[in-house]
């Protein structure tokens, strides 16, 4: 078991009542907010509106920069760090999904500093100072409201990539589960992927870790398994939202990797789809996860499906471990796209295998894929692409 | 379900290697630091040595308070915090258990202001400021490393009172499970039962909450099962010890009470028995908290005890409910009582009946035991100590 630092210093405003400490959470940083947001839609549901009013009441001067691609792009947090500087913004409040975020966090450092923005990224440039950001959820899926992470894609060179640092952590964020009532099924359903793969990347990892651990990750997997199709059926249950937003933080905030090398495969791997092809990260990463468990299945890793089938979807404790796994695979499997009702294979989405050996070898620069199941190297990627057809 | 804030600002430095980083810890918050213990064990162990060895590396001035008692007293308090104004002490550094550290947070408080330390807790005085704290946990129990209250006891008065304040969180926690390698059996299993007690008293909810957190509360109690018998029969298993520390420490944090309210039964009628009888926290927890089951356990609640029989213990889930809740109070009470080796009575740890009423009386003040299970009034609460005798 590794030693490990927990540090999670995020301030949480959970429920439907919390919206009157925005303005109080704001002013604690200064007078002039950039509220940052995607294409409108908090305009159509009302939010825009309620959050604009608790500016006034809190007599904060606004500013605005919206127009956030999902998978945000380095421009746009040139652009918007950019205005940072020019109108010397005090808070950022981003009020969004993870795209949304994930621009915010790297403005509010490219903000504090004289580097391109990319270099955070590419070069890995540390982050020494950003602005305070505060974040309004409006959909339960990347986690990064809770986390000190950001994935930022440069479409010129066809990269995408995931920075972090202590200094990205927001400083509050709202979460108010009715704010996600009016995310299409769709997605709902990519959300509910990328919550189970967050927690999937973490799990399934052949290193000892605490036990405490397993089972509340185990907990995290029954929730997204229970209240995904509720939210889907009735996207106005509250309970259903609610878990699915606070699982959402959990699952990839840091506390469940306590203990273990905090090294993912799928997630760089599908990034390497999605800096290509620009499609839904959670939809990726379903389609991309079961063939990578399948792909990773042997003698040596098989007791680690056998706990996930039985204490996930409880499937029969007494059955041989091989079984048990193949059965633990199929459920998922099912879960995504029949329960979810996700696209299953590179072909429906469009992805074509003239880019699998460019992805793969992309996929395996640094180390990032030597942990979890097990090392991958190119051609196994490749090999996991194939399965995805 | 209920709006919540979740914040939890303590840094947690977890595992073998990280006593390293104490000096630099400590150096955030000034050059004077009181080192504050208990019985002196730490001296027994070397961890003492260890400490004050940091401590000079990091070239910070030591001073000391040792001798606090375990149910620590008011008395311990007010000179603890009486030496911090003499000596301007800038950083606490408590190490010990769940007493030596909600001493430790109470002389914070006590250091930067005028009145009387017993107000925090009698008069529930607000602590506007506290001196930093960190810690290094000896004893996985209380969750005083990473929560913001304190228990203290006056003797005098026969009081026994908890307060807590967002000022009284530790800034820095050292979890070294080696550190509890040389706990006696005794304390594991009075430890063990305390974690359950946390665990318990928040889980036993009727309200709506959030099945997560339902999901987390059963790993948090799985694990404890698990691994308590493994710390009792080899006390140096690190898998065990980091474990039940870790555990110790969510079971009490506010992150399992998301959306219900943080109301308990058990701990306030505890703290009436050890204010007067002055038994260990977590035997007073054990020997209460089936009885108290047993007692509540009506068609009201049940389903609450099924889930609890079925997730934790493992029993088979076509029985009827009120057989799964009265099989499920009798695996725990086996647990305390036969796994932990804990008395499992009043009459053989000298609880006596005359001080019933009084103990009983003054467990209702206030309205904490309207929540949980159900409310509890003064007769109910003589009816559980008749069932403990």
């Amino acid at each position: 078991m590794r030693d490990f630092i927990y540090e999670i210093p995020v301030k949480v405003y959970f429920g439907r009542e919390q919206f009157g400490h925005l303005g109080q959470e704001l002013s604690r940083h200064g007078k002039k907010v950039l509220l940052i947001y995607g294409g409108g839609s908090i305009k159509r549901t009302g939010l825009y509106d309620k959050v604009v009013s608790e500016i006034e009441k809190a007599d904060l001067k606004l500013y605005e920069y919206s127009g956030i691609e999902p998978n945000p792009r380095i421009d746009s947090v040139r652009k918007g760090a950019q205005l940072c500087k020019e109108e010397h913004i005090d808070v950022l409040l981003a009020v969004g999904g993870g795209s949304t975020i994930d621009a915010a966090k790297y403005m509010a450092a490219a903000a504090c500093a004289d580097c391109d923005p990319w270099d955070f990224l590419e070069k890995k440039a540390p982050v020494k100072e950003a602005l305070p950001i505060v974040t309004i959820l409006t959909l339960a899926a990347t986690g990064s409201e809770m986390d000190a992470c950001g994935v930022i894609s440069n479409p010129e060179t066809h990269d995408k990539i995931v920075g972090m640092s202590p200094k990205l952590f927001p400083k509050a964020s709202f979460l108010d589960p009715t704010n996600t009532y009016t995310v299409s099924a769709y997605q709902t359903a990519c959300g509910a992927a990328d919550i189970m793969s967050h927690v999937i990347e973490t799990y399934f990892n052949m290193e000892d870790g605490l036990y405490m651990l397993d089972c509340f990750m185990e907990g995290l997997m029954q929730t997204v398994v229970k209240f995904a199709p509720v939210a889907l059926r009735d996207p106005e249950n509250y309970e259903a939202r609610a878990n699915l937003m606070w699982a959402s933080s959990w699952a990839i905030n840091g506390f469940i990797s306590g203990g273990r090398s905090h090294l993912w495969s799928c997630h760089p791997i599908e990034h390497e789809l999605s800096a290509i092809y620009d499609i839904t990260h959670g939809l990726g990463l379903a389609i991309l996860t079961p063939r990578w468990m399948e792909y990773c299945l042997n003698e040596r890793t098989v007791s680690k499906y056998y706990q996930f089938g039985t204490r996930v979807f409880g499937i029969d404790a007494s059955l041989e471990p091989m079984t048990v796994a193949r059965k633990s695979i199929e459920l998922l499997s099912e879960f995504f796209f029949k329960t979810l009702g996700l696209k299953s294979t590179f072909t429906e989405v469009g992805i074509q295998k003239k880019d699998f050996a460019h992805m793969a070898q992309k996929a395996c620069e640094g180390d990032v894929l030597q942990s979890g199941l097990g090392p991958l190297k190119q051609e196994d990627i490749e090999k996991i692409f194939e399965m995805c057809l």
